[in-house]
Protein backbone atom coordinates (compact mmCIF):
# COMPACT_ATOMS: atom_id res chain seq x y z
CA UNK A 1 0.00 0.00 0.00
CA UNK A 2 2.89 2.54 0.94
CA UNK A 3 3.73 4.30 -2.23
CA UNK A 4 6.74 6.07 -0.02
CA UNK A 5 7.51 3.00 2.42
CA UNK A 6 11.23 4.78 3.23
CA UNK A 7 10.61 8.29 3.99
CA UNK A 8 12.34 9.23 7.25
CA UNK A 9 10.11 10.74 9.94
CA UNK A 10 12.39 14.35 10.29
CA UNK A 11 11.42 14.69 5.89
CA UNK A 12 8.00 14.27 6.62
CA UNK A 13 7.85 16.73 8.80
CA UNK A 14 9.57 19.25 6.96
CA UNK A 15 7.53 18.55 3.98
CA UNK A 16 4.85 20.12 6.17
CA UNK A 17 7.24 23.19 6.75
CA UNK A 18 7.98 23.56 2.94
CA UNK A 19 4.07 23.22 2.42
CA UNK A 20 2.80 26.22 4.46
CA UNK A 21 5.97 27.99 2.56
CA UNK A 22 4.93 27.65 -0.58
CA UNK A 23 0.85 28.47 0.66
CA UNK A 24 2.08 31.78 1.33
CA UNK A 25 4.90 32.22 -1.39
CA UNK A 26 1.97 31.43 -3.73
CA UNK A 27 -0.72 33.72 -2.05
CA UNK A 28 2.06 36.54 -2.66
CA UNK A 29 2.00 35.53 -6.52
CA UNK A 30 5.27 33.67 -6.67
CA UNK A 31 5.34 31.24 -9.53
CA UNK A 32 9.19 30.03 -9.00
CA UNK A 33 10.44 29.21 -6.03
CA UNK A 34 14.66 28.01 -5.44
CA UNK A 35 15.63 25.46 -2.94
CA UNK A 36 17.77 28.37 -1.23
CA UNK A 37 14.57 30.35 -0.97
CA UNK A 38 12.25 27.57 0.60
CA UNK A 39 15.68 27.02 3.11
CA UNK A 40 15.42 30.22 4.15
CA UNK A 41 11.81 30.47 5.04
CA UNK A 42 12.04 27.39 6.60
CA UNK A 43 15.51 27.27 8.75
CA UNK A 44 16.83 24.61 7.17
CA UNK A 45 20.16 24.63 5.04
CA UNK A 46 19.23 24.52 0.64
CA UNK A 47 21.19 21.02 0.29
CA UNK A 48 18.20 19.55 2.78
CA UNK A 49 15.37 20.76 1.26
CA UNK A 50 17.00 19.39 -2.71
CA UNK A 51 17.06 16.00 -0.22
CA UNK A 52 14.07 16.36 0.79
CA UNK A 53 12.25 16.29 -2.30
CA UNK A 54 14.58 13.99 -4.28
CA UNK A 55 12.77 11.41 -2.12
CA UNK A 56 9.74 11.87 -4.68
CA UNK A 57 11.52 12.10 -7.97
CA UNK A 58 12.04 15.02 -10.04
CA UNK A 59 10.24 18.31 -9.11
CA UNK A 60 12.29 20.90 -10.00
CA UNK A 61 14.20 22.31 -12.99
CA UNK A 62 18.02 22.79 -12.55
CA UNK A 63 19.29 26.35 -12.31
CA UNK A 64 15.36 27.42 -12.36
CA UNK A 65 13.59 26.14 -8.93
CA UNK A 66 10.90 24.37 -8.33
CA UNK A 67 7.04 25.36 -10.05
CA UNK A 68 5.35 26.69 -6.64
CA UNK A 69 2.10 25.34 -7.62
CA UNK A 70 3.27 22.44 -8.89
CA UNK A 71 5.20 21.76 -6.01
CA UNK A 72 2.46 22.42 -3.25
CA UNK A 73 0.34 19.93 -5.35
CA UNK A 74 2.48 16.85 -5.32
CA UNK A 75 3.81 17.67 -1.31
CA UNK A 76 -0.25 17.86 -1.05
CA UNK A 77 -0.41 14.41 -2.65
CA UNK A 78 2.47 13.10 -0.92
CA UNK A 79 0.83 13.90 2.79
CA UNK A 80 -2.00 12.70 1.90
CA UNK A 81 -3.65 16.23 2.52
CA UNK A 82 -5.35 16.83 -1.12
CA UNK A 83 -8.78 15.68 -0.02
CA UNK A 84 -10.78 16.73 2.96
CA UNK A 85 -10.50 15.12 6.14
CA UNK A 86 -13.13 14.88 8.77
CA UNK A 87 -12.44 15.92 12.54
CA UNK A 88 -13.60 16.09 16.09
CA UNK A 89 -12.36 17.45 19.11
CA UNK A 90 -12.89 15.90 22.39
CA UNK A 91 -12.60 18.28 25.64
CA UNK A 92 -13.42 21.84 24.65
CA UNK A 93 -11.28 24.00 27.57
CA UNK A 94 -9.32 26.61 26.55
CA UNK A 95 -6.79 24.41 23.96
CA UNK A 96 -9.88 22.86 22.26
CA UNK A 97 -11.54 26.08 21.89
CA UNK A 98 -8.43 27.48 20.59
CA UNK A 99 -8.46 24.57 18.08
CA UNK A 100 -12.29 25.39 17.07
CA UNK A 101 -10.94 28.62 16.55
CA UNK A 102 -7.58 27.76 14.24
CA UNK A 103 -8.01 29.32 10.83
CA UNK A 104 -5.50 27.53 9.34
CA UNK A 105 -7.41 24.05 9.40
CA UNK A 106 -10.01 24.97 7.08
CA UNK A 107 -7.54 25.87 4.41
CA UNK A 108 -5.58 22.55 4.81
CA UNK A 109 -8.66 20.51 4.19
CA UNK A 110 -9.07 19.86 7.76
CA UNK A 111 -13.01 19.66 8.65
CA UNK A 112 -14.11 19.90 12.25
CA UNK A 113 -16.95 18.22 12.00
CA UNK A 114 -17.81 17.40 15.60
CA UNK A 115 -16.71 18.65 18.99
CA UNK A 116 -17.56 17.45 22.32
CA UNK A 117 -17.42 18.02 26.16
CA UNK A 118 -18.23 17.05 29.86
CA UNK A 119 -20.52 20.04 29.95
CA UNK A 120 -21.64 21.61 26.79
CA UNK A 121 -23.75 24.23 28.19
CA UNK A 122 -21.14 26.25 29.49
CA UNK A 123 -18.78 26.15 26.22
CA UNK A 124 -21.67 27.13 23.69
CA UNK A 125 -21.77 30.54 24.22
CA UNK A 126 -17.53 30.89 24.67
CA UNK A 127 -17.20 29.17 21.33
CA UNK A 128 -19.98 30.70 19.80
CA UNK A 129 -19.29 34.51 20.30
CA UNK A 130 -15.70 34.11 18.60
CA UNK A 131 -16.37 31.93 15.97
CA UNK A 132 -18.08 33.40 12.65
CA UNK A 133 -19.83 30.29 12.12
CA UNK A 134 -20.15 28.77 15.79
CA UNK A 135 -20.04 24.93 16.40
CA UNK A 136 -22.56 23.18 18.51
CA UNK A 137 -20.74 21.35 21.21
CA UNK A 138 -22.35 17.84 22.29
CA UNK A 139 -22.15 16.16 25.52
CA UNK A 140 -19.79 13.78 25.41
CA UNK A 141 -22.57 10.77 25.84
CA UNK A 142 -22.75 11.20 22.38
CA UNK A 143 -19.68 10.93 21.45
CA UNK A 144 -19.86 7.16 19.97
CA UNK A 145 -22.95 7.79 18.14
CA UNK A 146 -21.96 11.02 16.43
CA UNK A 147 -18.37 10.27 15.45
CA UNK A 148 -20.06 7.19 13.36
CA UNK A 149 -22.67 9.36 12.03
CA UNK A 150 -20.36 11.77 10.66
CA UNK A 151 -17.72 10.00 9.29
CA UNK A 152 -15.64 11.25 11.45
CA UNK A 153 -11.90 10.10 10.68
CA UNK A 154 -9.62 11.39 13.97
CA UNK A 155 -10.18 12.25 16.98
CA UNK A 156 -8.22 15.23 18.60
CA UNK A 157 -8.18 14.78 22.47
CA UNK A 158 -7.98 17.56 24.56
CA UNK A 159 -9.19 16.48 27.76
CA UNK A 160 -7.23 16.72 31.15
CA UNK A 161 -4.80 13.93 31.45
CA UNK A 162 -7.17 11.62 33.68
CA UNK A 163 -10.06 11.47 30.79
CA UNK A 164 -7.71 10.90 27.69
CA UNK A 165 -7.57 6.76 27.90
CA UNK A 166 -11.19 6.78 28.04
CA UNK A 167 -11.94 8.95 25.36
CA UNK A 168 -9.32 7.39 23.15
CA UNK A 169 -11.13 4.24 23.48
CA UNK A 170 -14.13 5.31 22.51
CA UNK A 171 -12.87 6.82 19.32
CA UNK A 172 -11.77 3.63 18.94
CA UNK A 173 -14.61 1.85 19.08
CA UNK A 174 -16.68 4.25 16.93
CA UNK A 175 -14.02 3.37 14.03
CA UNK A 176 -11.78 6.29 14.00
CA UNK A 177 -8.45 5.90 11.87
CA UNK A 178 -5.97 8.29 13.65
CA UNK A 179 -6.00 10.23 17.39
CA UNK A 180 -4.09 13.15 17.97
CA UNK A 181 -3.61 13.17 21.92
CA UNK A 182 -3.18 16.34 23.41
CA UNK A 183 -3.66 15.54 26.59
CA UNK A 184 -0.49 15.29 29.05
CA UNK A 185 -0.74 11.54 29.30
CA UNK A 186 0.77 8.57 27.40
CA UNK A 187 -2.18 6.41 25.80
CA UNK A 188 -2.63 3.12 24.06
CA UNK A 189 -4.55 2.46 21.32
CA UNK A 190 -4.68 -0.93 19.01
CA UNK A 191 -2.11 -0.84 16.39
CA UNK A 192 -4.38 -0.47 13.38
CA UNK A 193 -5.12 3.26 14.76
CA UNK A 194 -2.46 5.81 14.20
CA UNK A 195 -1.97 7.83 17.35
CA UNK A 196 0.61 10.90 17.25
CA UNK A 197 0.94 12.71 20.95
CA UNK A 198 1.20 16.35 21.15
CA UNK A 199 2.69 17.43 24.91
CA UNK A 200 3.86 20.68 24.73
CA UNK A 201 6.76 20.11 27.44
CA UNK A 202 8.80 17.66 24.76
CA UNK A 203 8.43 21.12 22.13
CA UNK A 204 10.46 23.55 25.28
CA UNK A 205 12.44 20.03 25.68
CA UNK A 206 13.38 20.01 22.18
CA UNK A 207 14.32 23.83 22.22
CA UNK A 208 15.99 23.43 25.11
CA UNK A 209 18.20 21.10 24.56
CA UNK A 210 19.98 23.63 20.97
CA UNK A 211 20.01 26.20 23.56
CA UNK A 212 22.31 24.02 25.59
CA UNK A 213 24.41 21.85 23.59
CA UNK B 1 30.81 23.85 23.41
CA UNK B 2 28.31 20.73 21.82
CA UNK B 3 28.19 18.06 24.49
CA UNK B 4 26.51 15.74 22.10
CA UNK B 5 27.14 17.37 18.77
CA UNK B 6 25.81 14.38 16.05
CA UNK B 7 22.05 13.59 17.60
CA UNK B 8 20.07 13.25 15.10
CA UNK B 9 16.87 15.44 15.90
CA UNK B 10 14.81 12.49 15.82
CA UNK B 11 16.13 11.01 18.83
CA UNK B 12 15.81 14.14 20.63
CA UNK B 13 12.15 14.09 20.08
CA UNK B 14 11.98 10.73 21.10
CA UNK B 15 14.29 11.44 24.30
CA UNK B 16 11.28 14.08 25.32
CA UNK B 17 9.22 10.73 25.02
CA UNK B 18 11.28 8.04 27.08
CA UNK B 19 11.35 11.01 29.97
CA UNK B 20 7.32 11.51 29.86
CA UNK B 21 7.62 7.13 29.85
CA UNK B 22 10.61 7.36 32.95
CA UNK B 23 8.43 9.74 35.17
CA UNK B 24 5.17 7.94 34.95
CA UNK B 25 7.10 4.65 36.12
CA UNK B 26 8.77 6.42 38.62
CA UNK B 27 5.67 7.89 40.02
CA UNK B 28 4.18 4.32 39.88
CA UNK B 29 7.39 2.99 41.97
CA UNK B 30 9.01 0.96 39.62
CA UNK B 31 12.62 0.72 39.83
CA UNK B 32 13.94 -0.83 36.82
CA UNK B 33 12.72 -0.56 32.93
CA UNK B 34 13.32 -2.53 30.00
CA UNK B 35 13.68 -1.70 26.38
CA UNK B 36 10.83 -3.36 25.55
CA UNK B 37 8.72 -1.82 28.21
CA UNK B 38 10.05 1.78 27.67
CA UNK B 39 9.34 0.97 23.76
CA UNK B 40 5.52 -0.36 24.08
CA UNK B 41 4.72 2.90 26.34
CA UNK B 42 6.30 5.30 23.77
CA UNK B 43 4.81 3.34 20.79
CA UNK B 44 8.18 2.51 18.87
CA UNK B 45 10.37 -0.56 19.02
CA UNK B 46 12.68 -1.92 21.26
CA UNK B 47 15.67 -1.80 18.99
CA UNK B 48 15.36 2.13 18.38
CA UNK B 49 14.74 2.87 21.76
CA UNK B 50 18.48 0.85 22.94
CA UNK B 51 19.86 2.76 19.82
CA UNK B 52 18.84 5.91 21.46
CA UNK B 53 20.47 5.65 24.23
CA UNK B 54 23.78 4.18 23.05
CA UNK B 55 24.06 7.81 21.66
CA UNK B 56 24.72 8.91 25.44
CA UNK B 57 27.02 6.16 26.73
CA UNK B 58 26.32 3.14 28.30
CA UNK B 59 22.73 3.52 30.47
CA UNK B 60 21.51 -0.13 30.64
CA UNK B 61 22.84 -3.13 32.52
CA UNK B 62 22.45 -6.17 29.50
CA UNK B 63 19.67 -8.20 30.56
CA UNK B 64 18.44 -6.34 33.59
CA UNK B 65 16.92 -3.05 31.99
CA UNK B 66 17.71 0.30 32.86
CA UNK B 67 17.58 1.73 36.54
CA UNK B 68 14.37 4.31 36.25
CA UNK B 69 15.47 6.99 38.25
CA UNK B 70 19.35 6.90 36.97
CA UNK B 71 18.48 7.05 33.57
CA UNK B 72 15.89 9.79 34.00
CA UNK B 73 18.21 12.14 35.16
CA UNK B 74 20.74 11.20 32.36
CA UNK B 75 18.14 12.37 29.82
CA UNK B 76 17.73 15.79 31.67
CA UNK B 77 21.37 16.48 31.95
CA UNK B 78 21.34 15.83 27.69
CA UNK B 79 18.07 17.53 27.23
CA UNK B 80 19.20 20.63 29.49
CA UNK B 81 16.11 20.63 31.82
CA UNK B 82 17.85 19.51 35.08
CA UNK B 83 18.07 23.04 35.81
CA UNK B 84 14.71 25.70 35.84
CA UNK B 85 13.64 27.89 32.63
CA UNK B 86 12.42 31.06 33.06
CA UNK B 87 9.24 31.47 30.42
CA UNK B 88 7.22 34.56 28.96
CA UNK B 89 4.11 33.41 27.17
CA UNK B 90 2.93 36.21 25.15
CA UNK B 91 -0.74 36.78 23.85
CA UNK B 92 -3.09 35.23 25.88
CA UNK B 93 -6.55 34.07 24.15
CA UNK B 94 -7.64 30.30 24.81
CA UNK B 95 -3.85 29.02 23.54
CA UNK B 96 -2.25 31.34 25.77
CA UNK B 97 -4.69 30.91 28.68
CA UNK B 98 -4.52 26.60 27.96
CA UNK B 99 -0.63 27.36 28.22
CA UNK B 100 -0.73 29.38 31.50
CA UNK B 101 -2.77 26.55 33.12
CA UNK B 102 -0.61 23.73 31.75
CA UNK B 103 0.42 21.45 34.79
CA UNK B 104 2.97 19.67 32.99
CA UNK B 105 5.49 22.57 32.90
CA UNK B 106 6.83 23.30 36.26
CA UNK B 107 7.27 19.40 37.07
CA UNK B 108 9.66 20.00 33.63
CA UNK B 109 11.75 23.02 35.17
CA UNK B 110 9.47 24.96 32.79
CA UNK B 111 8.35 28.44 34.78
CA UNK B 112 6.30 31.09 33.31
CA UNK B 113 7.02 34.25 35.17
CA UNK B 114 5.59 36.78 32.66
CA UNK B 115 2.40 37.06 31.01
CA UNK B 116 1.72 39.54 28.21
CA UNK B 117 -1.58 40.79 26.19
CA UNK B 118 -2.73 43.48 24.04
CA UNK B 119 -5.78 43.78 26.47
CA UNK B 120 -4.65 42.59 29.62
CA UNK B 121 -7.67 43.72 31.61
CA UNK B 122 -10.25 41.60 29.97
CA UNK B 123 -7.91 38.34 30.47
CA UNK B 124 -7.05 38.69 34.21
CA UNK B 125 -10.17 37.32 35.68
CA UNK B 126 -10.32 34.29 33.08
CA UNK B 127 -6.64 33.31 34.14
CA UNK B 128 -6.81 33.74 37.73
CA UNK B 129 -10.63 31.66 38.11
CA UNK B 130 -9.07 28.74 36.54
CA UNK B 131 -5.60 28.83 38.33
CA UNK B 132 -4.43 28.16 41.82
CA UNK B 133 -2.04 30.82 42.09
CA UNK B 134 -3.23 33.67 39.56
CA UNK B 135 -0.28 35.20 37.04
CA UNK B 136 -0.37 38.95 36.73
CA UNK B 137 -1.12 39.78 32.68
CA UNK B 138 0.61 42.76 31.85
CA UNK B 139 -0.07 45.07 28.59
CA UNK B 140 2.30 43.82 25.49
CA UNK B 141 3.82 48.26 25.67
CA UNK B 142 5.80 46.41 29.09
CA UNK B 143 7.32 43.50 26.82
CA UNK B 144 10.86 44.19 26.55
CA UNK B 145 11.40 45.88 30.26
CA UNK B 146 9.87 42.99 31.97
CA UNK B 147 11.47 40.19 29.70
CA UNK B 148 14.67 41.67 30.73
CA UNK B 149 14.10 42.51 34.83
CA UNK B 150 12.21 38.61 35.14
CA UNK B 151 15.41 37.01 33.18
CA UNK B 152 12.82 35.21 30.46
CA UNK B 153 14.96 32.92 28.58
CA UNK B 154 12.07 31.74 26.22
CA UNK B 155 9.57 33.38 24.29
CA UNK B 156 6.35 31.20 23.72
CA UNK B 157 4.50 33.51 21.09
CA UNK B 158 0.55 32.79 21.08
CA UNK B 159 -0.60 36.07 19.31
CA UNK B 160 -2.64 35.81 16.03
CA UNK B 161 -0.55 35.44 12.78
CA UNK B 162 -0.28 39.24 12.21
CA UNK B 163 1.25 40.26 15.15
CA UNK B 164 3.82 37.77 15.46
CA UNK B 165 6.80 39.24 14.02
CA UNK B 166 6.54 42.06 15.65
CA UNK B 167 6.82 40.51 19.02
CA UNK B 168 9.36 38.22 17.70
CA UNK B 169 11.34 41.51 17.32
CA UNK B 170 10.65 42.92 20.40
CA UNK B 171 11.36 39.47 22.48
CA UNK B 172 14.88 39.44 20.23
CA UNK B 173 15.99 42.87 21.24
CA UNK B 174 14.82 41.89 24.95
CA UNK B 175 17.45 38.96 24.71
CA UNK B 176 15.53 35.89 24.68
CA UNK B 177 17.70 32.87 23.97
CA UNK B 178 14.95 30.80 22.23
CA UNK B 179 11.47 31.52 21.04
CA UNK B 180 8.69 29.09 20.38
CA UNK B 181 5.71 30.10 17.98
CA UNK B 182 2.48 29.25 18.04
CA UNK B 183 0.67 31.54 15.42
CA UNK B 184 0.16 30.36 12.07
CA UNK B 185 2.60 32.35 10.49
CA UNK B 186 6.54 31.90 9.55
CA UNK B 187 8.64 34.27 11.55
CA UNK B 188 12.09 35.52 11.19
CA UNK B 189 14.60 35.69 13.60
CA UNK B 190 18.53 36.33 13.66
CA UNK B 191 20.68 33.10 13.80
CA UNK B 192 21.67 33.63 17.61
CA UNK B 193 17.93 32.80 18.74
CA UNK B 194 16.91 29.52 18.25
CA UNK B 195 13.20 29.09 16.68
CA UNK B 196 10.83 26.56 16.78
CA UNK B 197 7.08 26.72 15.26
CA UNK B 198 4.68 24.86 16.09
CA UNK B 199 2.49 24.50 13.94
CA UNK B 200 -1.19 22.49 14.40
CA UNK B 201 -1.57 21.78 10.78
CA UNK B 202 1.92 20.16 10.61
CA UNK B 203 0.72 17.40 13.66
CA UNK B 204 -2.09 16.88 11.61
CA UNK B 205 -0.16 16.54 8.54
CA UNK B 206 2.05 13.98 9.90
CA UNK B 207 -0.55 11.68 11.36
CA UNK B 208 -2.40 12.15 7.90
CA UNK B 209 0.90 11.00 6.32
CA UNK B 210 0.78 7.62 7.92
CA UNK B 211 -3.24 7.09 7.40
CA UNK B 212 -2.90 7.57 4.04
CA UNK B 213 0.43 5.64 3.19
Amino acid sequence: MAKYPKIPEATIRRLSSYLKCLEDLETKGEKVASSALIATICNVNAAQVRKDFAYFGEFGIRGMGYNVKELRFHIKEILGTNREWRIGVIGIGNLGSALLMYKGFLKQNYKIVAAFDLDPVTVVGHISEKMGKPIEILHMDRLKEVVKARNVEIGIITTPAAEAQNVANLLVEANVKGIMNFAPSQIRVPSHVVLRNVFFTSALDNLVYYLSN
